[in-house]
């Protein structure tokens, strides 16, 4: 970023939701210049091809997957591939000195073998992965600060950790209490065609999905753990809505204190996230709507006590691709370059 | 029904949601006849200038509000009204020897202070309250055969009894762990206008409302108190859906012994709902999904035991306008005048 | 039907839209037993695991496609498949008897070198396609009560027709003047997964695909030629919407007599028919909804005469699974068998 | 300008659709700085309990609509409230220097004859209505530049003319065949409780209405007769679509010469909107998708010659809130101040 030279990106996986994301906003970011789109099957294909709305504002062709390509081209990469790719991608690309970011899950654990129990692969990759900063700003920004290889947070896993991060990390209700029901639009399943995202199928109807064994569950755990000071197993079920965009988590927690009422919380929250850019607690009395934070990179917070039952509710709204996703990635580029934490991200949505 | 003439009927308040599923239900009704329809701002309209797909399937006028003309006319009244309206109605067509099905919340409670603490209104109707029994027929339903009045149970109340009463009444949770997460498409607002429930508002989002003060919470407590035997206190949160109908209720609650895994309690569930012909428990591994149950009287109930968090998850899907309200009144009705309890009721939606 | 015998009757192509449709009217129509559910890579399947909801109300497992089996067990038959298929079916299971419901384009046409510029395939049955009766009752309805093999009309072409019959028929529009803008729900794509119609891609937005070369096109002007009397073309333009179920066409046509007026018109409509219990030609100045049609076999019917423009305006609106597709195909059907055209039918929506 | 100190503006009618994007564009704009927010049943609120995401992005109050108070502060206003308020309030602005852009049809017609038969009123203000300019930049960017009083173009009417202009300025189709079939997301009712454009209402269907009889007919025709030199009339179809925001607008007209192929218009239109950095002409056999427009100021087209019909369909989509309202009122402002057209005004959608 020395004499303002942009500096030179790279997106691997730019055919899907998350890439074009990525594509969008890097497009428009002050301080990059896009030069690489990376894809397997969408190899040849000029990108507008695949999203026409986009036409001459993006005047690019997507490449093969070809490491020292990227390598040669890239300062920074991001990796936008399902799971299982990346780990045999990113050490080449750390040795050729590039800054990673990873959107899948293969850098999110400390433990390769958890990540194994849930996602199956074969890690040989301990070392490297040891140097992965998990991404999510909010609760690891220093660390992100250094990183030369970032682990971006899932979608459902930073609604759920920023509504539950102040809680565990206060030490404010009974751990194992801890429910997470959360509702997503049906992007969050990808650009590809599968019978139960049709809009005949999943529109005009909700249903809960992977109950218990979503994988999102074991990061969510993880963080919440750190943040107590011990093992912590949360409650996680997600839905289906029938919506695009935006995640809603309505998360539950038994107060340790059944003295504490609403404004005693929002203080706390208010304070946790006082130097967050991208989080916004609500006030009082104030419920988030998903799609307040859809087209941005935010995070809305709202919550309510309720003293008859001596629990804390807490909602968080994120756009899914944005805030969990490819807004994500772009905030903890920001951070590993140095630059102020919000470039090139989205403010404000337009209503309605 | 002596000598197959048909059961007379009305409908007071026909032109809001609920009217116009009973009219289209007890149209087609082998043993009822409509004979009255009743409305205030409605009253002189032909039904079809209110609802134009009706045409002449239905050539019925609304006509107003008067007791004796009801009285005159009707073996049968549905009270399909705003609350705090049917008590001023109900004892004068008891008084007549109308059977009264009244689908507002006046007859719910058997304790009229809790009613007025959640509801306002000043009853002084006590001794008529009494004699009303709650219109759930799984669980009440040699009560209602007996009654002449009957307050049907409101559409987040039937979705999260159905999913609850099984766990309650043979002590399988904690009582005092039960959480509902309610979502509910924007038809049980009514027709009436209201800004939040504009399509440009509440499409594409989803937003909780009334956290732990929702009026169907006390209702709800009421049965699972009964059902436990001792005072039980729940956590109800409903939410806003981008969808006209259903409602979808995901509940959780802590099992006693930790032993117990998914099948002990799908036994559990399909002994207790052997006899409920309105309640379809899903075969292990199936979850419900909301529209499933739309434009039936089903209640479509799927169960998952967490043996991480030793919490069982229950999802209960029903149409909140058909179970959770007109078709559960007409369930009702049959059961008061002794018929079969399913004449009368659609039972298998469309799809998709 | 002699002896009060149930009708044995198959569905070959049964795990698709269409099919489960058609499986849920003949499983309660009063004269029909459903005695073959035929399919490819569903065979072996019970129909249940493909749709839940249907539970226990449908025991019936999906057989291979054989037609000797076929034949054996079924005296009706309905071929819901691709294009393309039934033309290698039909003459073996009319050889031994069966009557053949085509609901595919395999038998839409009398000329099968359109049909084959169109769709492709290699036509040999000239003799036997000749026999085939097109299946739109309200135009064919003699012709379809002495067939033994209907090729059924499909969905745009339904609303389109029905939209267009009366001005062709009684030639009140200049002929090449006519354009049918028509929308459809997502359904009409099918159970198959194709990116463009995730909810993701389709919801919140609408766009017209195939512009003057839908193969729905040769389709409607074969007949509106017919009804003219002299070869006709018409402008047909199909959109997608974010909507399950339901078509609305807007079909527009110059007036050749500049003084009629809306109730000319109407007339003109209700007398074309008068005798067709699935048509409702809505009242002066009432448009039909796409939804009030949805979950039914009706075709809603309003019109519009703009004086200033000299004309017509025609909405038609109908359940594109049903009028276009199933519910049609039953009703050709219950007059092939000489039974009451509505039996099995779905007669009136809910509402909302 | 001189100096950079902002331009400071006011937007009476804040509280609405079209205030809230001018709201949100105009602090973003690099050269505004908004000094006033007038609303009526509104005045007094912060404008962020009207739209709670918005937060301390906006921390501005609602005032009383009052002339003097607005005029002492604004150097620009927009007036953004229903017909027939603004003739009441422009003229005292103007008197006082201010520069108007009023939203309204108040100040679109040049015949207030036209505008007294369509919308009534009692205008006694031709003088000053003369001088209004048309507020749709690709028609009349000159005039606009030099323009005091702009009446910005309606919603449907910027996506009907986009289409139209090219082919009636140069004469390509005979001018009595031009057909508009628009759809219309629902936030095109505005922010006011009406049963017709309640979720549960809306959603799921689409619908036909003000056939013949749509204010914005006069409009289209106004300009359409202006480019074609002559009288001209269209036909004009707006439906109500289940989705928020966005306009596609089908349009089709018969070629004067039946030899131009889709190739010869795309090049007529490329050329015609060349300086045009809000319209995109897609390339050869894309058509647009209503909500690749959404949440910009673009206008997509795509167009199809159908040499069977000697017809040519062209497609607009924009976003109705955006360049059919707000967005082009800060377009006429750019162009006014003498500021680069494009300043203020989002260009990419998020997809999907």
């Amino acid at each position: 970023m020395t004499d303002n030279m942009p500096v030179s990106v790279g997106v691997v996986g730019a055919s899907g939701y998350g890439g074009v994301q990525l594509v969008r906003m890097l497009q428009d970011h002050p301080h990059t210049k896009i030069t690489y789109l990376g894809g397997d099957s969408s190899a040849g294909k000029k990108f507008d091809t695949l999203y026409p709305h986009l036409g001459s504002f993006i005047d690019l062709t997507i490449q093969p997957i070809d490491l020292d390509l990227i390598a040669d081209n890239c300062q920074v990469v991001f990796l936008s591939l399902p799971n299982n790719l990346a780990y045999g991608m990113a050490p080449k690309l750390l040795a050729r000195g590039c800054k990673v970011l990873d959107l899948s899950a293969d850098y999110r654990f400390s433990n390769l073998d958890t990540y194994q129990a849930w996602y199956g692969g074969d890690r040989t990759d301990q070392e490297i992965a040891q140097t992965a900063v998990y991404g999510l700003p909010e609760l690891y920004r220093e660390q992100i600060a250094n990183a030369q290889l970032v682990g971006c947070a899932g979608c459902y896993v930073t609604a759920s950790l920023l509504a539950l991060a102040p809680l565990y990390k206060q030490g404010l209700i009974v751990p194992e209490t801890a429910i997470i029901d959360a509702k997503s639009g049906a992007s969050g399943g990808g650009r590809k065609a599968a019978v139960n995202l049709l809009l005949a199928e999943a529109d005009s109807s909700i249903g809960a999905y992977n109950i218990g064994r979503h994988r999102h569950t074991p990061e969510i755990e993880q963080v919440c753990s750190r943040l107590a000071g011990h093992e912590v197993k949360v409650q996680f079920t997600p839905h289906l809505m029938p919506m695009i965009r935006g995640i809603l988590a309505t998360v539950y927690g038994t107060l340790r204190d059944p003295g504490l009422v609403r404004e005693d919380l929002l203080t706390v929250y208010n304070a946790f996230y006082r130097n967050d850019p991208w989080v916004r607690v609500l006030p009082t009395g104030i419920y988030p709507q998903s799609k307040w934070a859809c087209g941005t990179n935010l995070c809305y917070i709202g919550l309510e006590v309720d003293a008859r039952t001596n629990r804390v509710i807490v909602m968080s709204a994120i756009d899914n691709l944005i805030k969990g996703q490819a807004g994500q990635a772009i905030q903890c580029m920001n951070i590993m370059m140095g630059w102020n934490e919000s470039l090139g991200l989205p403010q404000l949505s337009f209503y309605p």
